[in-house]
This record gives C-alpha cells, sequence and structure tokens, in this order.
C-alpha cells in the first residue's frame, strides 16, 4: 500500500484522509492469540461477534431452494426456513419478534421507554423476487446478523434494558422488484418490503407475478399471510415513532479492499438514471461498400461509448464551460459519477443472415450512470445525449436514447453518520489499538433498502470491506474478523443510544 | 449524380473517371418502345437476353425446399431440380450437358476447333453448404443465365459454329463451405464447386458433414453420384486445356448504383483477414467500482473498435512513417481497403449474473479486413495488432488476438479484363446509343469462384448493378434491363472469340 496507489481513487472519498497503512487484516488479534484471555481484549465479545456471528452466516448460506447453490425466491420453502431461523436467533438476543403481513421479520426490544422513537436497524433478504441467483452468503445477511449478536451482547451482559429507546431488527423479506408498464419494456425498481415499511409501494404491486404466474400476494397467502390494499397501507409506520434507520451492508465495491479498511460510513445512495441507446445505419456487405460510403452503426456505438468513458471520467473537461453546474456539483461529480455499458447487441445476429451484410443493421447497448448530485446526473445525461446526437449526426446514422429509469440519489443524515463514524472507528480502534486513520467515507452506487426508508426517516449506513468487491456470487466473502469489526460497530453504535 | 457525391468513393476505383450522369437505367430503350421494330436495336436480341432471361431467374428462384422463401442446400431436391432446368436450357441453346462427380452441371460447345484450349464461364448454385439462407434470385443465378442466353443467342443467329475456342458454362455446385480445425474455432474456407475443377480440394472435403451429420460424400451418393477421393483427384481440369475463366456476378455492392452504370470491370477479388479480438477486464459492480479502479473490457473494446475504423479510411496516417509499405501499396490501400466489425458480444450475459457486476468480464468481437494489396494487408493486420495491444496494455486490460482466416487477393488477367471491358461498353453503348463513360473498374470484396479457378488459369469478371447494393436476401433486384445488358456484354465477349 502506497500513497501512489491511493491517488488512483482518492477522489472517490468526500473526507476521507488515508495517513498510514498499518492497519491491515492480518493485524488484527487472531483466534490463534485467543485475545479472550487478555483483558484488554475481553470486551471484543469475540465468541457471540465472530465465532457465533460467523457459523449463523455460513449456516443461514445453505438454507436454499437449490442443491449446490444459494437460491432463496420471494416466499419459498428455503425463504421460510430461514426466517424461522433468524425468528430464533433473534429471540435467543432478547427480541420480541412477528411477521408482518409483507412477511417481513422484526425483532424488538422496548429499551428504557417504550414509547421514545425507536431505531430501526434494517436488513434485506438474499434474493431479487423472481429472479435465480448464485448468490453470496453475507449480501443482506450479515446485516441481520450483525445487528442480533450486538444485541445479544448487550442481553449477556445485561445492558439490553439501558437503551434509552426501542430497537426495531427487521429482516425484510425481499430486494428488488421490477414493474413493467404497458410497453412492456420500461422497468420501475422499487424494494417491496422496505417500500412496504416506508409506505410508498403501489397496492398494484401485489399483483405482479413471476414468470409461472403467481403474484406476490398469492406467494404470502401459500404462506398463510392474507395481505389485501387496506393492510398494506397499514404497514407504513408512523415517521413520528421513528428515530432514524440504520442499515450495514457488504460494500460491494473494492475500495476497502483498497485502502485496508474494514468499514466505511456511507455518504450516500447513488442517484442512477438506466439508458437504451439504439444506434441504426446502413453497414452493407462487409467486402463491397468502401469506408467511405458506410453508415456503420458499430462503429458509430464504439465513438459514443468512448465519449461515455470520457464524459464520466473527467466531467469537468465536458461541463466547466456549461451554466448548469456549480463548482460544487462539479467536483461532486468528478468524485462520485460512474458509468457503464455493460450490454451490447447488434443486428443482425440470426444464423441465417451472415454478420455485416445487412442492409439495415443496428447497434443496442445499455448505459448505467450513477451520482451522488441529481442536479449534476441530470447535466451529464443531458450533455452526454447532445455529444452522442451530434456524433450520430455526423455519422449519418440515427440514434435513439431513451431513459429507462431514474432514481434520485439520497443522502445519509449527518447525525447519524457521525455517530456511525464513531462506532466504527472505537470498533477498529478496540480490535487493533491505537489507530491514526480515519474511517472512510464512501459513496453507495448500490441501491439499498436505505433508499426507500429513507421516505419515512433519516438513514445512515456502515460499509463492510468484501474480498474483491463481489457480491452475487458465491465467491462473495468477507474476513471473519470483519464480521466481527461490524457487529463491534453496531454495538458500539447500540451504546450510543444508551 | 455530382461530382460532389462521387467524390466520396472515388478513390475506390483504380481507373474509373466518371464524365457525365446522362446514363441512369431509365435512359435504356424499354419494352414499351419495343426497339426489335427498330433496325438499329434488332441486335439487341431483347426477347432472349431480357424477357426469357429475367423470366428464366424468376422461375429458377422458386424452385425452393421451403415455402414462402429461397432455401436451396447442397444436393436438397430444389438444388436437383434447379440442375435439371438449367440442364434442359443448357441443351436449348446447344450446348452438350453432363453432371461431374462433385454435382457441378457443365454445358460444352466445342466451336470450330474442339482441341483448342477452352472459355470457361463459370457461376454458383444460390447457397452455401449446410446454410439456410433466405436468398436473393440473382446471385449465382444471373451469371449463368447470362451465359446460356448468349450462347442461345449464338446459335439462333447460327453463329454457335465460328468460336475459336469451346466454350464450356459450368454451374458450379457449391459456394462456400467451411473447415473446421481440431481446435473447432478456425475456420477455412473454400469453394466446393470451383475448388474441386481447380484441384485445389482438399480429399477431406469429402467428409465435412452438415448439422445433421450428413457428409459431402453421404449427399452426392444420395443423388447418385458416386465420389471418391481418386474421382476426385481425376476432376482437375489440364492447365493446358484451359484458355481463360470468366465469371459474371452482381456487384453486391452501392458503386455501381452510386454512379448510373450497368456494368463494371472486376480488376481483383481481394484478400481478406478474419479475426478475432478478446478482450479480457475486470468491470465490477457498475456502481461501486470508481472509474479510476475500472479495467473495462467494453471501454477498451470501443476504443479499439474506433482505432480500426480510423485505421482503415485513413491508412496513410498509420502506415505512411514505417518501412513496410511503398507508395504503391499506400496509395492502394487508400482505395481498396475495407474493415469491418460484424459481432460483438459481452460476457457474462447469463441471466443469473446482472451485467456489469462480474469482476471477470470480457467482450469479443470480429474483425474482417479486405484489401487489394496483400502485402499492404499484412502491414495493416500487423500495425493495428501493435497498436490494439498498446491499447489494452495501457487500460490493464488484456488482450488477445486471433487470425481465424487469410485469403490472398486475386488480381484478374490483364488481356481477359480488357476483352470484358470492351464487351461491357460495346453492350451499354449499343443499348442506349454513344456513350462518353469508360466502364468502371471496381474491386471485389466478396469471394468469387473466380478465386478457386485462379490457381488453374487466367481469371476474369463482370459485375451488374444491383439495387441498393444488396445480396443474400430476398430484396436482392437486378434490373431487367441491366440484365439485358449482362447478356449483351457476355455475348460481345463470345463474338470476340470468333
Amino acid at each position: 500500500m502506497t500513497f501512489t496507489r491511493i491517488s488512483h481513487f482518492s477522489l472517490f472519498f468526500s473526507s476521507f484522509f488515508f495517513i498510514s497503512s498499518t492497519l491491515s487484516s492480518h493485524l488484527y488479534p487472531t483466534s490463534a492469540t485467543t485475545p479472550e484471555k487478555d483483558g484488554k481484549t475481553r470486551s471484543l465479545y469475540s465468541e457471540i461477534l465472530r465465532d457465533e456471528a460467523v457459523a449463523r452466516l455460513n449456516n443461514l448460506g445453505k438454507v436454499s431452494d437449490a442443491d449446490g447453490y444459494l437460491e432463496r425466491t420471494f416466499m419459498s420453502p428455503a425463504s421460510v426456513r430461514a426466517g424461522f431461523l433468524i425468528r430464533e436467533w433473534m429471540e435467543d438476543a432478547g427480541l420480541r419478534t412477528w411477521v408482518d403481513s409483507m412477511g417481513n421479520l422484526h425483532g424488538r426490544v422496548e429499551g428504557m421507554n417504550a414509547s421514545a422513537q425507536a431505531l430501526l436497524i434494517g436488513s434485506h433478504l438474499v434474493m431479487p423476487f423472481d429472479t435465480v441467483v448464485d448468490a453470496g452468503i453475507f449480501d443482506g445477511s450479515l446485516g441481520i446478523i450483525s445487528a442480533i449478536s450486538a444485541v445479544k451482547v448487550l442481553k449477556s451482559i445485561g445492558k439490553l434494558g439501558e437503551l434509552k429507546r426501542p430497537v426495531e431488527a427487521s429482516y425484510l423479506i425481499s430486494d428488488v422488484i421490477a414493474f413493467s408498464d404497458e410497453e412492456g419494456v420500461r422497468f420501475q425498481s422499487t424494494f417491496l418490503g422496505s417500500a412496504a415499511v416506508a409506505g410508498i409501494l403501489p397496492v398494484t404491486a401485489l399483483k405482479i407475478s413471476d414468470k409461472s404466474g403467481v403474484t406476490v400476494q398469492d406467494a404470502l397467502k401459500g404462506n398463510s399471510i392474507e395481505i389485501t390494499e387496506d393492510s398494506l397501507l397499514g404497514l407504513k409506520y408512523d415517521p413520528a415513532s421513528i428515530w432514524g434507520y440504520f442499515e450495514l451492508h457488504i460494500e460491494q465495491g473494492p475500495v476497502l479492499e483498497w485502502v485496508g479498511f474494514p468499514l466505511a460510513v456511507v455518504k450516500g445512495i447513488a442517484g442512477q438514471t438506466r439508458m437504451k441507446v439504439t444506434v441504426r445505419g446502413s453497414q452493407g456487405h462487409a467486402g463491397t461498400v468502401p469506408m467511405s460510403m458506410r453508415r456503420d452503426p458499430m462503429a458509430a456505438a464504439a465513438e459514443l461509448i468512448v465519449l461515455l468513458e470520457s464524459l464520466c471520467k473527467h466531467p469537468r473537461d465536458f461541463l466547466s464551460s456549461g451554466g448548469n453546474c456549480n463548482e460544487q456539483t462539479l467536483e461532486s461529480l468528478s468524485t462520485s459519477l460512474v458509468c457503464t455499458v455493460g450490454e451490447i447487441s447488434t443486428w443482425p445476429s440470426a444464423s441465417n443472415v451472415i454478420p455485416g451484410q445487412a442492409r439495415n443493421s443496428s447497434v443496442t447497448f445499455t448505459v448505467d450512470l450513477r451520482a451522488i448530485d441529481d442536479v449534476g446526473r441530470e447535466a451529464v445525461v443531458y450533455e452526454l445525449s447532445n455529444q452522442m446526437y451530434k456524433i450520430c449526426d455526423r455519422r449519418s446514422v440515427s440514434c435513439i436514447i431513451e431513459r429507462k429509469h431514474d432514481a434520485n440519489a439520497v443522502i445519509c443524515d449527518q447525525e447519524l453518520s457521525s455517530r456511525l463514524k464513531s462506532a466504527a472507528y472505537s470498533a477498529v480502534n478496540k480490535m487493533v489499538g491505537q489507530i491514526h486513520e480515519e474511517v472512510p467515507v464512501l459513496m453507495s452506487g448500490a441501491g439499498h433498502d436505505a433508499m426507500a426508508i429513507s421516505h419515512l426517516t433519516k438513514v445512515g449506513m456502515l460499509f463492510v470491506r468484501c474480498r474483491g468487491g463481489i457480491s452475487h456470487s458465491p465467491e462473495e466473502h468477507v474476513l471473519e474478523d470483519d464480521v466481527w469489526a461490524a457487529g463491534l460497530a453496531v454495538l458500539a453504535f447500540l451504546e450510543s443510544h444508551m
């Protein structure tokens, strides 16, 4: 780890100054050193926060509808079994539990004042609705296990009653679902369980069906949970009864591993624009049309993708002269803008048409654009579209840019984030002794339930380092000591409510 | 038609100077003017060269293995029926016919001297081996129908015996076949029927099988044609018995339509290099990996495709400083080089992996590169590969460039081309009165049987204008008057052998 490497991405942080590289995973006290025997480390509660938590994550990861890999879909037998396990662990930690009519599992402890505003700690089921993923065992689950473990420590040391406010840990039943509109091609994403709790889930969501035609309502009914439009509306929490919402999640990115720190505070969740770009031209026979007579949609698409990358790497070079962005927006874009072309396809690709010979050919690609500054993101979309049309005009190809999805950024609450930063610092400090580093502050490029809950109350998030930034894959991995650090941070955060 | 438009592609011609635009399709004598009633136009033989030829092309186009579109595969019932029809028309024109043991249909007239070197006129069956194409009716067929019609005119005016040498019109049984080598991914193309006649078809070709496992040998046997390795070797013509080979074909490109001329002389068939480029990187989650930490194979591939286009549009900008190319090669590349990316695909594209989120992702695309100068083509491949590797190094992505296929250019014979040019000029001149234009001289970017036959004897080709440059499609179209012009040109060419 050197400063040279850090300079590549340091702009990605809003307020993170890296001081030394003394903190890396191998510097943790390890099991081999049996820290519990040392009085100094007894407060680390490694048996509950590391060993048991890791064992529970592994056990939960084995609860699958499939053989050999992790698959749990909405209200499937495995998701119900997973719910039973978590409910048992919640009760073991001293939480009172119930399942609401959307299938969300809640566990609550009232603390000193049952009528005080509650702290919500949320996390989600592993699986997107109606999508089979060969998933990892930490995505979603780490958040709920850390919360349960931290509460269990409080119970074990007799401090559960000292909480100044109720704490409610919720295992939200589903991740992202997709609505398709009349055209059948536009999608609007939402978070099923958290949107219901936040009161922003449209009642039409109950009628969304999976590939085999089973609706959300059917799937719940199959598990003896009756939900009606009325009871859905009743799921919404009273904002006045909530102090705030906290979510702990794996980073799903490479930055924490790169800087060698186990935890980060999340400053906000990026807003997102998804677009589909279709370039239509006239490629003709690969051999018989001179270069100067071509209107080649593939070459045009390539130029557009190169432009997209340049713009997203160096937004100042494209936007500085415009009047849409002030200095703060430009700075924010420089540190947070990311763009991805994930899919590209050419037409024709049918087996009975020789590629590159079609008179009318087209290339279609997706653009995923994220930034923490919504005004800046709009300015980027505007400038990008303008420049794309110019390139297509110059090349005499047609260009259709469709906006498929937009979501505004969510900014995390300052007070909540400040408490979380202290809690993360305290956790790491306890584990490795005096540290000089600040806790990194990251933007979340991925979506989280906190986006939905932000409609209800202030939100804050912690990220936990994951290996190689990989998620949504069986390769997803979190170090045992990082699971421990996560539990310690949640514990410290809970203690800030005493 | 103005000079401005012509300037866009004039470099594509080696020796074509466009003088005026007085010659366009509507200036032909039309059927309505019944030119036969006019003594001046009696020599145009429109009944045979236009009306009957067009009717035969249409009839032949209806002989299909499929309903509603044209499909004829190697030795299929429709291809055999098509062969019967053509054989009948050959005999009607005074040709003696036979089918060789590769299924090629030949028709021959001995002329004044049966032992003189023969003129071969070749054309091919519509269908590539083992490929279903919703094909057009002129590709391949126009060449044989023009030849038969021209011979029939000679017979009808009693001049068939005046030919100084034998003329043999061959309907070669198949177009391109593909060999797959041990790796199963490298392909080497050849022309089945013409390669057999030229003596360059490897005996292993007999064992090539289609999707249902039927080999070339099986398919022939199914039509009572026995071919063995020995009889294949016996198919090769004695070069000493051949004067030269002529092939008439639709242009399959837009240039003749653009310049408003019905016929062109082909200076040569471009050499070709096909490559597969695989770029491997690490894209990561679309939202969570900062731009500066990405090794994005999609953005890299886009830059490579933009480079490819620039190099092929402006080869002098890339090659002038190098020592590999002399001025003649550079000039040839500037007028003939064409490059196409016909296919592109990304990995992952599986439904259970969210695009743009994979740790290891790759983009693969094809490159098709053609030029009339083989040394120049090699220099372009070398320079392109070097620059591609540099771009990939700079981006820290890996790049694998595989050469899948190479074919050298074939240069048409000067004497033969000169005769064909005169014949084309004479044909058009007869049809529209005195013309001032030169006959265009084009490069063929598409492959033709002449490539295979060039191993046996000198070759020459004529191109016929086709609508929009479209081929391999039911939209393929040749004006009736251009069919007529083609027949007149073949007739004039045959008359040059009297």
